[in-house]
């Protein structure tokens, strides 16, 4: 039997690096000042169905299904609504700006292709409550030093920078109504991946056509991002950002700056996207609160494909994952097993990862088990008892020591 | 709108509390040599219907449905299945024995009740290959220091030790089937909380009454535990476990010792359970893979109420969640933003964690913020640029210093 296909099972290995990518999101985020939340993986269906439109693709791809009570119960496919509500409940707890952070898994009903899954995991910031550029500027400069610190450069990814104000002008300029903005907005996102006949099939109620859409994103909108990119060139991070109007991303709910990231080779599916949602939260607590809100959205799925490419990314998470054991405890006269539990017990305490054969074993076979695990030192116990051997694996160098005299020793262990 | 009920809302002070429970696991599980591994929150419903007999609670209380596929899938109840469908599929690939944890959410259907819900954490640990008594005191060791990493000492918990083989030894002499020993074990589940009179009556078919059942218990069975009781003396532990044969278990897969933790004062339920279950990967593998194994779960919400209702733990947690921030850089003077934004951007690539006012304030509103997000140092940026304030915020003391020579400064800051 296998797992479901779409769904993971993390052997160590693949777990291993499944919590480097957690640390690494979780530790940059800290230092951002963000704070972690989470929410259930089960929520009432209605508050997809309140987000979304009607045949909206991530209402097509939910897990949704009437639960033992009758209760209409969806497994979530993204965390924002969650935080919506999260938000809306008990914003008044909380000084503004909110900065907020999640690593959470999601569930889709998608077709099985590169970079896409069914149960994903996924890293969400946002900042409440805060309209200013300035937010804007914070939430990308996280977006781009996560991407640093997995040991990307500049030469490996590029944050597409965006605006749906200086969108929304042009078309408002151009007589498009709102279903018309729409449709626009819906094929300037297919733009790279469709034919300009079909897009242009897909414009006609609009009155544009795909050269009207080129040639809005080719004039650049320089004002838009002005302070965006002011805010970002102080921090140093100009390098990693680049205006770019093709970017609107396919939901309806952003009103301001959007952006996404891609590998410089454009090989992959965007590595991260989001934007201002300012009507947000007012619309999903039915007007009770009004906050602006920013925030982003990081798979691990793109991000993992991305990292076995690239060198100092691989090299960074084989520097994370390389084992180590600190301690491991040879019995080399069975008849001493309960000293050796003892010490053990020791290790232990003292907080070394410690290990040790459950079963009697040939001291060779311990030995080998020891360099299996890394383990840094070995303690040996046998005859010589109250005698042990203490020996640091990598050097071969041992000494004969009281196990009284053990503790000390281990303590400048835990040291190294 | 709120969360389901059954299923809870993590705001950022009770995500650190789960995120202080979820570290407090894996540390001690890796000192102990466990490796982490985890699977999908989706599985095929077969799974769970092959491990458990048709009208098992576990089956009544899942979160069963058929996705768009039509497949019959299931939320996850339980790791067990999961773990033996991933040892099943890739024993050979690892060492024996191995030592396996996870820090997983589960889902049942259960009734609104004091220590349980709909979604809760569970902490798993399994030692797989290895039949020994040694595997059974290790993996106790385990549970008993998890408890003690919490700040629980055996004035709070007592781990009560059983064995299946005793009662099924007990049971063949007094003649019971396969059924009549399920009924018996059911019972004896239940006498702390049912009546006599009604157990009795579902004895009856038996040939058994309350009271054997209770003679058995009352005489103890001396050897069964002998050898995992001495590896656990070894250890310094034997303080913690009690042997006490009314525990059984509910599961019917268990072959040889069974355990559980409770709070001394019997206030709450099972802490912690589990036990050895050396037949279920076989059956569950359809007799391809034969391995013994023992573990046992902790799940988070017993575990919360529990440290909730004791100081040394309720200390521990509080100590662990203290909210530290490292510096908060002050804009004195809003043309300096620029200035500013290039040393928080610094300070956070030392990886300090770093916050600041993202719209203009006034500095003693400024400073007011840097207290309650509780920084140690504040850094004032403003006229004297390029001199900034350096100012630690809990003794009160400041100097001026060139903006360059912050960053030997913060390093120091950093090593504190």
């Amino acid at each position: 039997m296998q797992a479901l296909p779409g769904f993971r099972d993390f052997y160590p290995e693949d777990c291993a690096r499944r919590n480097h990518v957690i640390e690494t999101w979780r530790s940059v985020s800290r230092r951002y000042g963000f704070l972690e939340f989470d929410g259930p993986v089960l929520e009432s269906t209605d508050l997809y169905r309140k987000k979304n439109e009607e045949g909206a693709e991530i209402l097509e791809q939910l897990y949704s299904f009437a639960d033992r009570g009758g209760r209409e119960v969806a497994l979530r496919p993204e965390m924002t609504p969650t935080l919506a509500r999260m938000v809306a409940a008990r914003e008044k707890h909380y000084r503004k700006p909110m900065k907020w952070f999640c690593v959470s898994n999601f569930f889709r009903h998608e077709r099985q292709q590169k970079g896409r899954l069914r149960e994903f995991l996924q890293f969400n910031a946002d900042i409440i409550g805060e309209s200013s550029p300035q937010a804007d500027a914070e939430i990308i400069a996280l977006a781009v030093d996560l991407m640093r610190a997995f040991g990307f450069t500049a030469e490996h990814f590029v944050v597409r920078l965006s605006d749906r104000k200086a969108w929304m002008e042009f078309l408002q300029s151009r007589g498009c109504d709102e279903a018309a903005c729409r449709t626009v907005l819906a094929c300037a996102d297919k733009l790279e991946r469709e034919p300009a006949e079909k897009l242009n099939a897909k414009l006609a109620p609009t009155g544009l056509v795909v050269d009207d859409l080129k040639a809005f994103i080719a004039a650049g909108s320089p004002g838009a991002f002005a302070p965006v990119l002011e805010a970002l060139a102080a921090r140093g991070l100009s390098g990693f950002v680049q205006p770019d109007l093709s970017i609107v991303r396919g939901l309806a709910y952003y009103t301001g700056v959007v952006f996404e990231i891609f590998d410089r080779s454009k090989s992959l599916r965007a590595l991260a996207g989001g934007g201002r949602y300012d009507g947000l939260i007012k619309g999903l607590s039915d007007g009770a609160i009004d906050l602006p809100a920013i925030g982003f959205g990081m798979g691990d799925v793109v991000l993992g494909h991305l990292i076995n490419e690239t060198p100092s990314a691989s090299e960074k998470l084989k520097a994370a994952l390389a084992q180590t054991s600190d301690v491991y405890v040879i019995i080399a006269d069975e008849s001493r097993r309960a000293e050796a539990l003892q010490i053990v017990q020791t290790c232990r305490e003292l907080g070394l990862s410690t290990d040790f054969s459950l079963r009697p074993a040939k001291i060779g076979k311990q030995f080998q088990e020891a360099e299996h695990l890394g383990a840094c030192h070995a303690v040996l116990v046998g005859q010589e008892w109250p005698q042990v051997k203490l020996k640091h694996l990598a050097t071969r160098s041992e000494e004969a020591i009281d196990h009284a005299a053990l503790v000390p020793n281990l303590k400048n262990i835990k040291l190294r």
